[in-house]
């Protein structure tokens, strides 16, 4: 283990405590926690353990239930309604896609329509898992207004990420991506470091392109792809919430704060492969996509998923930089005090 | 209707009249007609009736199939199996629609996964007929690598469009569009018309950057939005593929030549929406999204959909373009003489 590196092990066990610490159960804190490292894993520290400050915050003021699975109930034999009761998101979560999947091998694709839960992290995890399992998963979630609509001044839109998992080997096939040009979690880190956006991803909060993180944080992100980008998540903005019942645009709330009920939507949809499958075909195909003529010769071509496997790795043999205020902000909430034994690395 | 433009009813007939001329049935001839003529109403002209005479070719070759809705197979309660045994786009992909909406209402959901099936035409008009009847769409379908990878010089994907039909009022939400830059379509007009890319739309064979039309026929498309968009559509490619053991990549052939069977996959989901439905908060919130105080104070806000649905009032009011030698051929197509009384508009 690298110096000041932090361990997976070593951060489970302090994540696991600061949840327990607040109420939550021992299997629920697991849940969310593995959520949160498996994000800092890949790199994703915007969906990582950073969250759980307010998660906590979000516990304490009854915002987030620390024991709720969800609610759930069948509507037809394919469609699972949940109502997350406030629930922790990861929680609610795979505790619907444990349903549809059993329901899918049945009926051939089940889904599930979750409101009221907090948020889900990194949509890739649940991906991976039903892809490792041998089907196929659609997710989709909203989020806060923080994107503007194509031509237009101001936030109207989630970031609404999309992922979609399908079986591979060696690993299975993951994607995973918001439908903004960049995360607000990256503006926040751009300000941090006082560096300058890239022209073209934010506005400011009159609605006039700016490359100031700091200005950006109260203004909008550009969708990705200009219009087409804009389309793509202003649809998945309207489908969510038609399946739903969440709320729309900037009556969202919750996911980011700690002052209201989470009211987005999330959307699962679990469907079994064609007879035989395709796994072999699709990992043969991707590594054909590797193997393309690269346009640079010094980056070869990667597929989605790729890096993030690759630093997976890296990180569970090296471990993974944590932002040091934030280590203690989580070891206070653990109840560890800061001149313990347990040093931070 | 104004000289020059053809009307929807004279299209139609012609049309028609050209598809059973060649073995196709009354009804499936005007399956496949409808969603040639909505995409010439609504200025989607690549996917109009320019693709008559490839489909008649088609047809006379054995290539595609004159009289067939496929093969449907339940594969559990909710998921439709479809050999489409070379039948007509639309004819097969209604068949099955009209399957998985009785079932959906039934079960909250369901698919149908289409294989060996003819060219769908424009996506758009399945999730507005789907929208309209207060369930929600999602479609998926691939096409030939015409896209290459982000970062690599040649073509390895479909343009793999998707469209997301939901119930709103007065008009459903529809958003259709394909992962590529631009389509092969728009492409062959700027050579047709000795037009200049935009830079970074295309690669030429070599797999370099060109603005040279015609030298981007014999390359690669972009996919939009850089990298990802090419994420999104690897995503949509190899889904689609594991879900009908559809081809992959520059294995697919069959819906732009007359030379191959089409081996290309296609994905309907057809969705309950949450019990109350959301429609008229959609519409709502759709509204307030075109109010969004616009960049450029002279082209306000738009969603999805609503430039083809005002092209399409204004076509079925005034008649739409035809490329003359597109419409002659149709014309001789159909039997009708050049000097024919019938005079081309």
């Amino acid at each position: 283990m690298t110096a000041n590196l932090l361990s997976c092990q070593e951060a489970t066990e302090v994540s696991v405590r600061a949840l327990t610490r607040h109420g939550v159960s021992q299997e629920n804190a697991r849940i969310q926690t593995e959520q949160w490292v498996e994000a800092e894993l890949r790199g994703r520290a915007s969906h990582g353990l950073l969250r759980l400050p307010r998660i906590v915050e979000r516990l304490q003021k009854g915002l987030a239930h620390p024991l709720s699975h969800g609610v759930q109930q069948w509507r037809g034999s394919s469609l699972l309604d949940v109502d997350g009761e406030r629930g922790l998101g990861p929680v609610v979560a795979f505790a619907a896609l444990e349903k549809i999947s059993a329901r899918a091998k049945e009926t051939g694709l089940a889904a599930a329509m979750v409101r009221n839960s907090n948020h889900l992290g990194m949509l890739a995890l649940y991906a991976e898992r039903i892809a490792a399992q041998g089907q196929v998963l659609i997710a989709l979630s909203t989020s806060e207004a923080l994107v503007h609509p194509w031509g237009g001044k101001h936030a109207m839109l989630g970031t609404n990420p999309v992922a979609i998992g399908v079986p591979a080997s060696p690993h299975p096939f993951v994607f995973d991506m918001a439908t903004s040009a960049v995360s607000m979690g990256q503006i926040h880190d751009y300000a941090n470091q006082n560096r300058p956006l890239k022209p073209g991803w934010a506005l400011d909060a009159e609605g006039n392109p700016t490359t100031d993180a700091h200005a950006a944080k109260a203004g909008a992100i550009a969708p990705f792809g200009d219009a087409k980008g804009y389309a793509l998540g202003i649809a998945f903005e309207v489908l969510v919430s038609s399946l739903t019942a969440a709320a729309l645009g900037t009556d969202v709330r919750g996911t980011l704060d700690a002052e209201h009920v989470c009211n987005k939507g999330d959307v699962f949809i679990v469907l079994e492969s064609a007879p035989g499958g395709m796994a072999g075909q699709i990992s043969a195909y991707l590594d054909a996509v590797r193997a393309c003529e690269p346009a640079d010769p010094q980056r070869p071509v990667v597929v989605p998923g790729d890096r993030a496997q690759t630093q997976r790795e890296r990180s569970l043999h090296e471990g993974f930089a944590l932002a040091p205020d934030v280590w203690a902000r989580i070891r206070e909430l653990a109840g560890i005090s800061p001149d313990s034994a347990q040093d931070q690395k």
